[in-house]
């Protein structure tokens, strides 16, 4: 049988994130409860991506690098090592949002869109936040003067030994980038 | 200057995920306001892992092949397909936990484990949730009767020409599963 939805209802206010409690029968025909965090009004109305992530190479004289962020993150109290990324901002497309978040976290420029993945659910089990993988290449010089004052992001420019070196440290990194330093890693080149 | 936090404070009061205001001055030497969704009683001091995800490769006739799930999730009120993967219980190690739910959601069991990621972030803006990615070949075949009653998942071994329909389908994927994914896609082959 297919599993439906009895109710969803939202429990705190917030303006961010706030959590919804859902009650469902699963396929199984048992009745389940559910807790899950939401950046949305209405989860299960609001089909729309909450952000991008940008994976950006830039050419340089030692070959194509790759553009990595680390990032305070207050929910860690620590940083994050990943890519440039963002939420979209009301009517704007999946595209203007990668222009404008590489613009302000990194100071680079698109030069050409390579391609992009399907939705990416970030934690399933926890919340529906979806994302969208860019694929990009970038040009420009690195700047963080576009940057807001909440905002703590250094901007670096990797080659494969750098990435190799990350993925055997003990940083963190984020989920949407772990798989892709993981690619270039095992490829051995950035392309 | 280094950030520092102001204070962390629990909103709400749920067994299994909350949220959590904290007030921190940054590197900019600006206040700010965050709030996110932890699975943690106390999130700055509780340093563990909160999840395994399970890379798992079986030996065919024709080759490697993936193990891949498909298992309905109720914050998305949807199917993602993805890998094997749970949460640590209670006292268990991180490989206890790998073979306790690779055996619970495929039926499959550990023949070898091959190596494992550094510190992932599900998704740093949201929640403090992390999670260590574990390779594994695995033997056995498959059997969904060790599922719990709230879980609903099909289990599937893919080839790379599976993992190619996936990715470029409408399919949601979870997100550690998602770079893996496209790494066997962009190798041509499962190793």
């Amino acid at each position: 049988m297919k599993q439906r939805i009895i109710k969803l209802k939202q429990t705190t206010k917030n303006k961010w994130i706030n959590l919804f409690e859902v009650q469902y029968v699963n396929s199984k025909n048992k009745l389940c409860n559910w807790i899950f965090a939401s950046r949305k009004k209405d989860p299960y109305e609001d089909k729309s991506i909450d952000a991008v992530v940008i994976v950006a190479t830039v050419d340089s004289p030692e070959g194509k690098k790759l553009v990595v962020t680390k990032e305070f993150r207050a929910p860690i109290n620590d940083y994050e090592y990943g890519f440039p990324a963002g939420l979209i901002d009301g009517e704007e497309s999946l595209t203007e949002t990668v222009q404008r978040e590489l613009k302000e976290e990194t100071g680079l420029e698109i030069k050409k869109f390579i391609g992009r993945s399907n939705t990416i659910i970030s934690s399933a089990g926890l919340s529906d936040e979806s994302t969208v993988v860019f694929f990009v290449e970038a040009m420009g010089k690195i700047d963080t003067k576009y940057q807001e004052k909440v905002e703590d992001i250094e901007v670096f420019l990797y080659d494969v030994e750098d990435i190799k070196k990350l993925l055997s440290s003990d940083n963190k990194v984020g989920a949407k980038a772990w798989g892709v330093l993981y690619l270039f890693s095992c490829m051995g080149k950035i392309e």
